[in-house]
């Protein structure tokens, strides 16, 4: 049976230059990094090769752009590195309601420890309203943090205006940006965005699992998470993941032009919502506006987790929330004021380059007929 | 040019099972292993087949070895994770001036903290004397943290008279033992060394870069350092690096047992000892009794980096001190009471299950060559 996987925003398919990138790493490159001789510069140069790769996409320079292990740790090294280094000029942290995980567990343990986390509500499409913003930041503000695309409904955030509102109340406060979602997708302009700290995943961009990135503005000054031999100029101790980071490279000299696949998405987009729509009882979770590489629906009635192992059982792979959730129910729907049952049922189908219109015919289907099934059992 | 690869300290050579391993993840097995459906169950398969190897090796519960991003990783999350997690039942903590710098410098950050971090000298051979570790740990010693064998010099260190220590002294400390040069090549019995918390890293043991392993004993709690998803049991959240960890298991599989590969690397260290010995003005820095994958040597009036570069010109790969240190004085050295010009001249020699001992024919010859030539100049 063919596989048809839609579960792209969780994670996407190793395409073939970063496999091949890491596999030259692993067998012809694989000397230390710091070593002072050539098999040691061989292997920086590979690293260096896509620190200058992931710099042109946010047109930052090379020197502001840090690998990690993970989306995650670039996360965690952002959100508690800035909170910590700047605690002494204030203690308030403003965040929003719909982030992922590993931006909300770490203002969880922020708040622990005695500062004061706001977050801030969504509208009904998942957007945090600019005047909220406003009002939340204050010129006692070190940190705020809100993600680009929302993992869940795609929902594009108003990232600019946390750097406006910033600036209006004087605050001494970083802008973190967590763009997992976004980076390579969606066009980032770092200095119209505003941030000062941004961070992205390899894995959601067909290189694989285990590498991260974080860009650091030069004037952004925050202790490092990880502490020891000094790599990536003191910044991230550890030896580099030198196959990694060169399939990174590799996975990012494979992406289409941001326009372009932004183009081809949206046409995808639109094709998939109205085929879903067609079904009877879907509704569409996600704005208009979104990315348009993730579209979430209810099927209010089917339980998310009934109607993912039916697809399954067709060769869909589709998924209920986001994968890092690992089945609970989803905080943004609800944050979002959806209904629990509606919450209940929601599906996330998300795409990638190598998806067509006949897997969206493919879904259908196989929705169509599992509703069915499910309605005579019912 | 052949390469002479005599670096095994720094990292090794990515083996053909490991490699391949990484390839099969990235192209066959890229689903989420936290995804609900198969596609993440195989990937979570991949991952707990290399959690019973590592598991296997170390004679532990598979529940007990978590997967990091690095041996860095590993170390930071240990001790400031003990650290952090124990801070109520005391303030004092023991480790050693021959730590890795991914120990060392988080204990100078625990230092600026307010915890009292009491550094064990060595001796002459680079090991910590039993009677100061009995003298140093107390009863409010909340954590100790010695490495297993020495990155520069070999030497092994009495982690298990620590374990003594601390249940002589009635301490609440937990035992962390950074064993990233001893994992897969010294037998490691986890009950007779006492320890709570053990760090290894993947590429020291031809795996990859970018994968490391934190064994955690059942009893310890400790806070984890990256916070989010919860995946590893919520320990270490994070989407898990399937393709490294399963190469890790690969590499795993193709180690030799530990005894016969310490009877391997005795007779080569053996006659490496030997060959350098007969060389004028060689002296070894190694105790005789050191984990022989590694021989550190001093020809005094020879600067390491001018030593270094002749060998690479004949294509021989050997470091001054650790790769981590990149160059600077070895701290482990000078601790040791070494001169400083004999310090300044130390060369590390490190093995692998791949070296010859006609590598280390060259080296000499080389070696040989570099030092008639130096002296003509000089």
């Amino acid at each position: 049976m063919e596989e048809i996987y839609l579960d792209n925003s969780a994670t996407t398919r190793v395409c073939e230059s970063a496999a091949e990138n890491a596999l030259y790493a692993m067998r012809e490159c694989y000397g230390n990094p710091s070593s002072l001789y050539s098999l040691g510069l061989n292997a920086e140069r590979l690293i260096e090769r896509t620190r200058r790769a992931v710099a042109q996409k946010l047109h930052c320079r090379p020197e502001e752009i840090v690998f990690t292990g993970c989306g995650t740790e670039s996360n965690n090294t952002a959100v508690f590195g800035a909170a910590r280094s700047l605690q002494k000029r204030g203690r308030r942290i403003v965040t929003t309601a719909v982030e992922h995980p590993s931006v909300a567990r770490p203002m969880d343990q922020l708040e622990k420890e005695g500062f004061e986390v706001i977050r801030l509500p969504v509208d009904r499409e998942g957007k945090v309203p600019p005047e909220e913003i406003f009002k939340a930041v204050t010129k006692d503000t070190i940190l705020v943090s809100m993600m680009l695309v929302n993992n869940e409904t795609g929902a594009i955030q108003p990232v600019s205006t946390a750097a406006e509102a910033i600036k209006k109340a004087g605050a001494p406060a970083l802008l973190h940006c967590d763009a997992v979602q976004a980076f390579g997708k969606l066009p980032i302009d770092l200095k119209k965005l505003g941030v000062d700290l941004l961070s992205a995943s390899g894995h959601k961009l067909h290189a694989p699992k285990g590498v991260g990135i974080l860009y650091k503005s030069e004037k952004a000054h925050i202790q490092p998470l990880l502490l020891g031999g000094g790599q990536e100029k003191g910044f991230r101790s550890g030896t580099e993941s030198v196959p990694l980071i060169a399939a990174l490279g590799g996975a990012i000299s494979e992406l289409p032009e941001e326009s372009v696949g932004l183009q081809n998405m949206q046409k995808l987009w639109n094709y998939a919502k109205d085929a879903l729509l067609k079904l009877p009882g879907v509704e569409i979770n996600s704005p208009d506006d979104c990315l348009p590489y993730l579209i979430n629906i209810s099927l209010t009635g089917y339980r998310s987790e009934t109607l993912l192992h039916f697809l399954e059982a067709d060769g869909i792979f589709v998924s209920s929330g986001s994968a890092c959730s690992k089945g609970k129910l989803s905080g943004v729907l609800s944050a979002m004021g959806l209904p629990a049952a509606r919450v209940d049922s929601a599906l996330r189908i998300s795409f990638s380059r190598y998806n067509k219109t006949e897997d969206i015919d493919k879904l259908c289907e196989s929705l169509e007929r599992a509703t069915k099934r499910l309605k005579k059992r019912g």
